[in-house]
């Protein structure tokens, strides 16, 4: 048996998120599936972490073990001509023997992407969340600073989460606005060690609040140092988060 | 009667464009049935342009003539719930009594959108063509000086066009290109005063075979002196196309 690697890309909009479970359809489940008819051996295809459902992944990193002859590079265009049009595998290779996408990944990066628009717009609504009030771009890019370091992020947490500390580093907030004849799209990029349950979209919830005065900076400095979850913002809507890169401490493609 | 003016935003994907046909659902039917569910009177939408079967609009611009008590800066959101998620009304006014959305349109900006990967991206496939080969980005940025001015675009035209003139005036052509972890994605940007049948589609083709050697600098000079088809590129699909902005020599919203 072979430790395979595969960077796997997906829209998430029609799937029950990644995890297989018997009331939906799962990206991991039908991943399962397309290596199984690629190969003709049944696989457990494992991610680096779960996504929720309606989640996107650009990057997701999964690892399985199977006995085969097709040569790892090949193994992309295998397994893609055996899965839907919203799931395709952009890389394959062979990893190191003892690798595991989930505990070896070092950092990940998720995107939150949001348009200002009073109007819906059919062209940015499938991987963005509409905002129809007022933000201060600039306002955003002050409230990123707040949360890198090192900080215990329970109040960012979804309640009933079993971890073993909340405690989690955020290397870096990078927040990349685009204005065009009026619209503006603005994505928020956050790179950690680590995130906990619904905390991506909580970050930006809160940092969006914040940039449109409904939370002061006090709030979040409080919800980071008392934890007080009366301090965040809205924890935002799933289409809006994309898994944007999983990083190892070696090179995997 | 009055005169009223709508800016429309649609995805393109599910439509066999703008204009009404027997054989197919288009953008144009609907808006003519969402106008009259929402007045209670037949109405003709007429747009700045047809766009073809798949091709998408970021802001078409529309006008119809009707008998109605609704203000029309509410318009739009009327005429917004009887529409389906695709096609959005984004703003709506009352125009100039003699104001025609075709005639009247003064410039228009498209943008072609392509993205360089050997494998099918699920998240960019949607709106933008896949590009597998490589692309040097210095030479697309290139090749849109040598459209950019008043040139006979006969060679950038379906056979078969009947129209008096092939001759066209570039105002812009600009290139945006992101890279973000080995991909790339490409948008080019296209101001003209009007655009012939297929003409952007085919500019985008001829750019991207010169930016991958393909095509040479002497080829599209030849296409636009001595109007060569046989120097030109291919014409790009529908999916990677939208109208990016009509505008006029007033401001209608």
């Amino acid at each position: 048996m072979k430790k395979y690697a595969l960077l796997v890309c997906y829209d998430g909009t029609n799937y029950g998120g990644w995890q297989i479970q018997k009331n939906a359809v799962t990206v991991q489940q039908k991943l399962n599936e397309a290596v199984e008819k690629a190969l003709g051996v049944k696989v457990t295809v494992t991610a680096s972490g779960r996504t929720d459902s309606g989640v996107h992944a650009a990057a997701q990193v999964c690892h399985f073990l199977a006995e085969t002859s097709v040569p790892p590079e090949r193994l992309a265009a295998a397994i893609n001509f055996n899965l839907p049009d919203d799931i395709s595998v952009l890389k394959s290779s062979e990893a190191p023997e003892n690798f595991d996408a989930t505990a070896n990944a070092k950092r990940k990066t998720y995107c939150y992407r949001i348009y200002i628009s009073g109007r819906r717009n059919p062209l940015k609504d499938r991987y963005a969340e509409q905002i129809k009030f007022s933000v201060d771009l600039h306002k955003l890019k002050q409230a990123a600073r707040l949360f890198e370091g090192k900080h215990d992020f329970k109040a960012y947490c979804a309640a009933g989460s079993q971890v073993k500390t909340t405690v989690r580093r955020i290397y870096s907030i990078k927040v990349w606005t685009r204005e065009y004849r009026g619209s503006t799209d603005v994505e928020i990029y956050i790179t950690g060690n680590g995130f906990l349950y619904n905390m991506v979209r909580t970050l930006a919830g809160t940092m969006i609040y914040f940039a449109a005065d409904r939370l002061k900076k006090e709030d979040i400095i409080r919800s980071l140092e008392e934890c007080d979850r009366n301090s965040v913002g809205k924890t935002m809507p799933a289409k809006g988060l994309t898994l944007e890169a999983v990083d190892y401490d070696f090179d995997l493609f």
